[in-house]
């Protein structure tokens, strides 16, 4: 997606050579009229598969991932990360995963309720990078017995394994922007 | 809003006499229908107040704010809850806050570049309670020189005193719809 790239190279910041920080439009500050056009695209691209619930998780995928349930005409169900006062646990699938850019492990959880047998999930997520929080939501999918129709990630970095590692396994992953390299500050796309 | 209080009325789970569970439309699942309804609502109130940015923080605000920024077509920010490898402590606005669903204290964070003094920001969230998230995001924007255009809340919880004392310190609070009691498992709206 020619517009996202061109931001990406207007406002990224490359730390180092795996981390670019993209508050700018993602992580922290959003555009709307570059959020929204991924969701149409994301929407496109999917739009044969009759999903019936777009599934990301708290909190840079909510706005790509309400862009495009808004587009598919849908629900949207944001995983959460850990547990409030008003959640019960036993009502919840959980999986704990490491985070590549928080350093740390941090359960994510997604209600009973709104993941079953007769869902078609399409994920969406701003990032990914070993995709370590893709294949929890992945094993949360499976076990609630929804059928995962493919993956939607606004910027790829296929110089780490997670993109490669879910197509291997047959799941189909549309990613907006694959980032090839960030060696030496500069951001090379595929 | 009638659309909205008749969502509540519908799939509202009273937890308690001060807690009610809005799982199915905003805190866990999302309705894009409604909540574009609401994002247009709040645009609606705050069209002549020259908003240059919809301020909202992480996770279940993220969905109506942006609904809101998309009508205004201006930027969306999210305030962050804790930091993570990717930002830089000393960038950041930030204020420790109790959370009354979490049971917690969290800090909240908004970069320094994302609120200037030619800012003037319409701060949206999904619930009102005692207040504390939204007064944390008020001194932010208060110490940011930016102006405070006024607040936008889903659900008010006006048995609990957050929307009062914002309003009585002078600010515009709009609230789509305002919970007088939970009391006996029972909604009442004002």
């Amino acid at each position: 997606m020619e517009l996202l790239k061109q931001k990406i190279r207007e406002v990224g910041v490359v730390i180092s050579d795996d981390i670019i920080k993209l508050d700018a439009i993602l992580n922290h500050a959003v555009d709307p009229a570059l959020t929204t056009a991924m969701g149409k695209e994301f929407a496109r691209l999917f739009r044969e598969d009759r999903v019936t619930k777009v599934l990301t998780i708290e909190s840079s995928g909510i706005p790509i991932a309400f862009a495009t349930a808004q587009e598919l005409n849908v629900p949207m169900v944001f995983a959460r990360r850990k547990k409030s006062l008003n959640t019960d646990n036993t009502e919840m699938y959980s999986e704990r995963v490491p985070s590549f850019t928080k350093g740390l492990v941090t359960d994510i959880m997604v209600s009973r309720e709104w993941l079953g047998e007769q869902d078609r999930i399409l994920l969406i997520d701003d990032f990914i990078a070993n995709g370590d929080a893709a294949r929890g939501l992945i094993r949360i999918i499976r076990r609630s017995g929804a059928e995962l129709v493919g993956v939607g990630i606004a910027v790829e970095k296929s110089f780490q394994a997670g993109g490669r590692t879910i197509r291997e396994s047959g799941i189909r992953v549309e990613s907006l922007a694959r980032i090839a390299s960030l060696a030496n500050g500069e951001i090379v796309f595929e």
